[in-house]
C-alpha cells in the first residue's frame, strides 16, 4: 500500500469544451503521479503533484540507451457517474514482463493500481463523457542514472499522465487500410518485441512514413526470420476471420500482448465462434482472399478498441475485404467491448474495476 | 556555418584532480552545445551554454517511442599542446545515417564539425592529459513533441556534452572474457541494428547482466535469423585472426559500422595483411581453435580502441585465445591507433582533424 503525498495544483487549467474533438495525446489533465527509485531505497516517495515538467541531467541514461517502458490503457465515466477501469491488472502484469526483459525493477501490482486509481480521481473532472471519449491513461518509467556506460540503470521514475481524447471514430467504425512490410522487421525472437518500450516504436517509423506516403494508415508486419509470417500493426494485433473461424497469430515472443486482443479471443470463444492461435503465412491470406474465405479482418488495441481492415496490399497484390465494409464481428466486438467499457453491457467477464 | 551563441558559465567547476581515475561517463564540463529543431525554422538557435539539466513535458516523444540516437568519439591533446580529434567526419556521416533510419532530420556535416570543435575549444582545459586518457564527446538527439501518438517528431534537441575520461585499462591492454549469447538477440536484418540508437542498447542489457552474472564482461550477438553468424560485441565490433587472416564480419545491415572497426581494416591492408569482411558462422570459430588456427581474437571500439579477447564461451565450450595473452596484431593496432590520435606516430591515412 503507497502512502501517497498530495501536492494539488495552485492553477488548475481549464477544462476542455464540450466540442473540443481532444485530439489523442495532445491535452493533458491538473495531475500526474510521480515515483522515484533508487538501489538502496527501492519504489519511493509517491506523490500526486501538479503536471509539470520534467528535469533531467544531459547525460540521463534513457537519453542515451532506450531504456524505458509505457502502458496504455483507459478510464470511462459510465451514465450513472461511475468510472471504471478495463482489465487494468493485464496491463499491469505486461508492465511487470517488460520491466523484466529490460531490467527495470517490478512495480508491487497493488501498488501500481492504487497509483492509476489515485490520480484517476485527483483528475476525474476530466474524464470526458461524450460516446466513445475516455481518459487515456499512460505509465512510463525512465531510467535516470547521470551516466553514459552501459548498464542497467540504479535509478528511475515512474510516472502516470493523463489524456483525454476523443472517439477514435467520430463518425462510427471507419474500415482503415493496411500496407504489408516487405522491407523492414519490426522485431524478432529472441529480441524485445512482446516488451512495451520505445525500441520497438522507433523501428517502426521509417516503415510508417512509407505506408503513409503510399496512402496506408498501418503497417502489418512480417516476422524478421522467415519473412512471411504476419505478427502485428505495431499500434494494433490483427485478426482474420477465415471460413467461419477467427485466425490470429499466436504469441511468439516477438509480437505484443494485446489486452484487447485477449479479450476479443475470450469473448468469440464465448460466443461458441472457433478460435486459432498460430502462425500465419502472408501466402494464406492471399488464398483465402482469392478462394473468397477472407470473411473479415479487423484488428485490435486500446487506442480504437477494434479496427476493422477495408484493404490489405502486399507487394503489388491489393486485397479489398469486404469491398470496404465493416464485418458483423468487427461491429459486434467493438459494441460488446465498448459496451462493457462504458457500463452498458453486463461485464459477465468480470473485466471492469470500480475506481 | 552555425552562428554560434555563447553563454559562459559563471560558475565554472573545479577540474578534475591530476590522479582522478576519470571513470567513464561520470563527469561532465563547465558546458554543452544545444541546438533546435522545428519544422518550419529547421535547425536553429545554435548556442554553448552552461551543462544543466533539461526539462521536458512528460509527454515528449523521446520518453515513450525511443526517437533519440547518439554518437561517440574523442578528442586528445598532444604533448606539443595541439587539440586532435579522430576521424570525425565518420561518426558524423553515420550520424546522418541513422538519421535517416529513425526519420530524424539530419545535420548538415560542415556544422555538426563545427559544434564538435567550438565546445571541445570551450572546454579545452577539461581534456586530460595523462596517458591514455581523453576527452569523450557525445553528441546526441532527442525527439521533444509533446505527444502521445506513433509518428515521427516534429521537434528535436541536438546536444553535445563533454566528459574527460581516463584509460580504458590504466595498466596496459587487458585480454576480455566474452560470452557468445544463444537465447537473446541484439538485431536483424531488416531492422535497425546499424544505427546508434538506443533501442539496440535497452536490447542488449539482459544478456548483459546475465554474461556478468557468469564472469564474463561481454556479449558477443549471432545473427538473429540462422543464430549462428557472428554480428558484434555491442560496445565493440569483433576480428578473429585465423591462419594469418585478419576476418571479420561485414557490415550486413544488423551491425554498427565501427570508425575502430574501418580503422583496423584499412591498417591491416596497409600492412599488407589479407582482410576478409565476411559471414563468419561460429562453428567456424571453433573449428578454428581446435585446429590451433585461431591466432588472434579482438574487438574495436572509440572506448577502448583495441581489446584483446582472451576467452570466448560458445554453449558449453570454452575456446583460451592465447592462454589469455596479447595478440601482435591487437598490440600492434592499439599503438598505431592511439599513436596517431595522440599525434605520436606520423598520419599518413589523414585521419585527425586538428581543432
Amino acid at each position: 500500500m503507497l502512502n501517497i503525498r498530495y501536492e494539488k495544483t495552485a492553477t488548475p487549467k481549464e477544462l476542455p469544451a464540450k466540442n473540443d474533438p481532444l485530439k489523442f495525446g495532445t491535452i493533458f489533465t491538473d495531475h500526474m503521479f510521480v515515483m522515484d527509485y533508487e538501489t538502496v531505497k527501492g519504489w519511493h516517495d509517491a506523490r500526486i503533484i501538479p503536471y509539470q515538467p520534467i528535469s533531467l541531467d544531459p547525460s540521463a541514461m534513457v537519453f542515451h540507451y532506450g531504456q524505458e517502458m509505457f502502458e496504455g490503457l483507459k478510464a470511462y465515466k459510465t451514465e450513472d457517474g461511475r468510472v471504471l477501469l478495463f482489465r487494468p491488472n493485464k496491463n499491469i502484469e505486461r508492465a511487470n514482463n517488460t520491466n523484466r526483459r529490460i531490467c527495470i525493477p517490478e512495480i508491487p501490482e497493488e501498488d501500481f493500481l492504487q497509483a492509476i486509481k489515485e490520480v484517476v480521481k485527483t483528475d476525474e473532472a476530466w474524464i470526458p463523457t461524450k460516446p466513445g471519449t475516455s481518459l487515456y491513461i499512460r505509465p512510463f518509467i525512465i531510467a535516470t542514472d547521470p551516466f553514459l556506460g552501459v548498464r542497467p540503470s540504479d535509478t528511475y521514475k515512474f510516472i502516470i499522465i493523463l489524456s483525454p481524447v476523443g472517439a477514435y471514430y467520430p463518425e462510427g467504425l471507419d474500415p482503415v487500410k493496411i500496407w504489408i512490410e516487405d522491407e523492414y522487421v519490426r522485431a524478432v525472437k529472441g529480441g524485445i518485441g512482446e516488451a512495451k518500450t520505445g525500441a520497438n516504436y522507433v523501428a517502426s517509423l521509417k516503415s510508417q512514413v512509407k505506408a503513409h506516403e503510399e496512402g496506408y494508415s498501418q503497417v502489418l508486419w512480417l516476422d524478421g526470420v522467415n519473412r512471411k509470417y504476419i505478427e502485428e500493426v505495431g499500434a494494433m494485433n490483427i485478426f482474420f476471420k477465415i471460413d467461419g473461424k477467427i485466425v490470429t497469430p499466436v504469441l511468439n515472443g516477438s509480437i505484443l500482448p494485446g489486452v484487447t486482443r485477449d479479450s476479443v479471443i475470450c469473448l468469440c470463444k464465448e460466443w461458441g465462434l472457433p478460435v486459432e492461435e498460430r502462425k500465419i503465412d502472408i501466402a494464406e491470406i492471399k488464398k483465402a482472399y482469392e478462394d473468397g474465405t477472407l470473411e473479415e479482418v479487423f484488428g485490435s488495441g486500446t487506442a480504437a478498441v477494434i479496427s476493422p481492415v477495408g484493404q490489405l496490399r502486399w507487394e503489388d497484390t491489393i486485397m479489398q475485404v469486404r469491398d470496404g465494409g465493416i464485418g458483423e464481428y468487427s461491429q459486434k466486438l467493438y459494441d460488446t467491448i465498448t459496451g462493457i467499457q462504458l457500463g452498458k453491457e453486463k461485464d459477465i467477464l468480470g473485466w471492469t474495476v470500480e475506481v
